[in-house]
């Protein structure tokens, strides 16, 4: 349907788990899901697909959307068919699926919300059963293209030219806000834009694992923990390094050399045929071995490509197998409350049944 | 329950609402609802309320949340209890609800998932009716309090400062990101976030009422429309102008002036005791009388405060009344495809009877 190969692809792949299920049509309304199958930046807008049993045309795609899109739209999107909202999207997808005389509905159970389900449950024909789907495009965009390898590869580049633009402006008396400031806007001026807001936690701050940049100021001895991510044509980096100005303290040192290692244990699990859960167990015993188990208490990392956080998770509960093509973070970590907390963030991309650290050539 | 009385107020408006609608329980899982109510910048967290017919205890109130929050949740909010997470949440929900013997318990059906509901209702207790609520809390955001309104106006304030700051750096050459660039490290500096991804649209992208600020880059005689928002303190602005380089052409000078008019007329509507879509209708009336009723297919604005877009939206479909202490934006604009477009958005506080354009020293 769509010109380019890699578009192609994701609905082959689309239409076959759809068969799968015996779903002939599919309601899709997260939007990074609708920007993952048309390539285009889908905002307030919505799919509808019918599954058709015609050879030469696999299936019908509506593109649902308003007003405020149309225009851009309708420039930008080829080979599906438009409609245009002017009330409820609700009643649309009920008229939608009447006239396309759709038996089995698909719709995305994790992220319609109990309200729009009703709604459109309510109006519903008795012919039309509407289906809980989990994960269907989710599991689809663990597997990374070589197209969005590269563009992932680009923001973690940028990524980590800002963190040695961090290296070199940090400095005694700078709040954490104005260096998160500093770090946004040199993200910017490389074309890119944050992914997140970015983290600086200095000193104890650096205890709380998803602290918010306040006023807190650098002074001598103290950690300065950076979590920052770039968005680049969509696709999202993300990494942590702990700076600091002065000696190290041993302490610190020494919590900082567990969590490095516990990194690398976890990479070197990273073969063909490895759980997810299993990466994640060793660095968390290695950890626990060394007496800070209680400390790290969030998952080893998470997925990454659209989202900054998406499928595979990798933590305890994922006994999915590791396939060619995920991406994710890995990103042990040590918190004492009220003293300090240490956290590395790499990205590593699964290629070849090894494993890739985009993110190598930052000092760690 | 809480020490201060502007929270001690929401609760207790809540509190009567759940009676109302003969609840004994409410599970809150809308981030910006648990900030609302605690005054504590909530993520990944969830409430638990249990009323109670206690007179000296109106309800048992529980914070939920997991390792990456606790400890700063601990060290700011007094006067509820906590419940760690270190599982499922849908699992902690049916557990305290069993512990707590809850009758009917409430949810947010606009915000909860459907695989959210459907994992609490499978394991929930047969004596607990799980019951979908509609903007119990959205609605008591409505009405803002003055400490509210002070958060709002220096949002505000800040945010007209940034548009005298665009006025000077706009010039020839300039990309449309290297402005909403310039514009969100200005409102940084002033202590302050972009409420969202600042849009700078020239020339023939005015047209697109949503557009993503690109590499188009400025030229004599084009458009320039600027629609940014500030985050203070949580709270949100949001405006909108358009600029010129040159001497104005007559059609933009004349359709800039049916804008401005269309809003003067909106907020001449506003006194007490008249229906919000009489708002939105006397703009579009006016614009349709001057042949653009086509050209401008969005609401006339919405309300704002913790969140960009919140009730009331100022569209034909509210029939509410107007009430003292809404806070919302009114932009009129009108599209013309392939060729430009102008929006004018101001902030609006009903007060006293009476509208207060918050932002009303800034020139259109």
């Amino acid at each position: 349907m769509f010109n380019s190969e890699f578009l192609s692809l994701r609905w082959e792949n689309l239409y076959k788990k759809l068969e799968d299920l015996k779903l002939d049509g599919l309601f899709v309304s997260h939007q990074t899901n609708i920007t993952y199958l048309t390539n285009f930046n889908s905002r307030d807008s919505y799919l509808l697909i019918k599954l058709s049993s015609n050879i030469n045309k696999k299936a019908s795609v509506f593109f649902i959307t308003d007003f405020r899109y149309w225009q851009e739209v309708r420039q930008n999107l080829k080979g599906l068919s438009f409609e245009k909202l002017n009330g409820s999207i609700f009643k649309k997808i009920v008229n939608l699926s009447k006239l396309l005389k759709i038996k089995r509905l698909g719709f995305e159970a994790k992220y319609l919300s109990y309200a729009e389900y009703e709604k459109i449950r309510e109006d519903l024909s008795l012919d039309t059963e509407l289906v809980p789907t989990y994960d269907l495009i989710d599991s689809l965009r663990e597997i990374k293209s070589d197209i969005e390898i590269q563009k992932i590869k680009k923001a973690t580049e940028i990524n980590i030219e800002a963190f040695r633009y961090a290296r070199k402006i940090i400095k005694k008396g700078l709040s954490e806000k104005e260096i998160a400031r500093k770090l946004e806007d040199f993200i910017k001026r490389k074309g890119a834009k944050p992914a997140f807001e970015t983290i600086v936690a200095v000193g104890p701050n650096s205890s709380f694992p998803h602290h918010i940049s306040g006023d807190y100021k650098i002074r001598d001895s103290e950690i300065i923990l950076i979590d920052m991510g770039v968005d680049f044509q969509g696709y999202k980096s993300d990494l942590t390094r702990v700076f600091f100005l002065g000696k190290i303290p041993h302490i610190i040192r020494k919590i900082k050399e567990i969590v490095i290692k516990a990194q690398e244990l976890a990479l070197e699990t990273l073969t063909s045929k490895i759980s997810i859960s299993k990466i994640d167990k060793t660095a968390r015993d290695y950890i626990k071995k060394n007496g800070y188990g209680k400390f790290f208490g969030h998952a080893l990392g998470h997925g990454i490509g659209l989202e900054v956080h998406e499928e595979p998770y990798i933590s305890l509960k994922n006994k999915n197998m590791i396939e060619n093509g995920m991406v994710f973070t890995v990103e042990p970590a040590i918190y004492l409350p009220g003293k300090f907390g240490i956290r590395v963030e790499d990205m590593v991309w699964f290629n070849k049944g090894k494993p890739e650290v985009l993110s190598a050539t930052l000092d760690k």
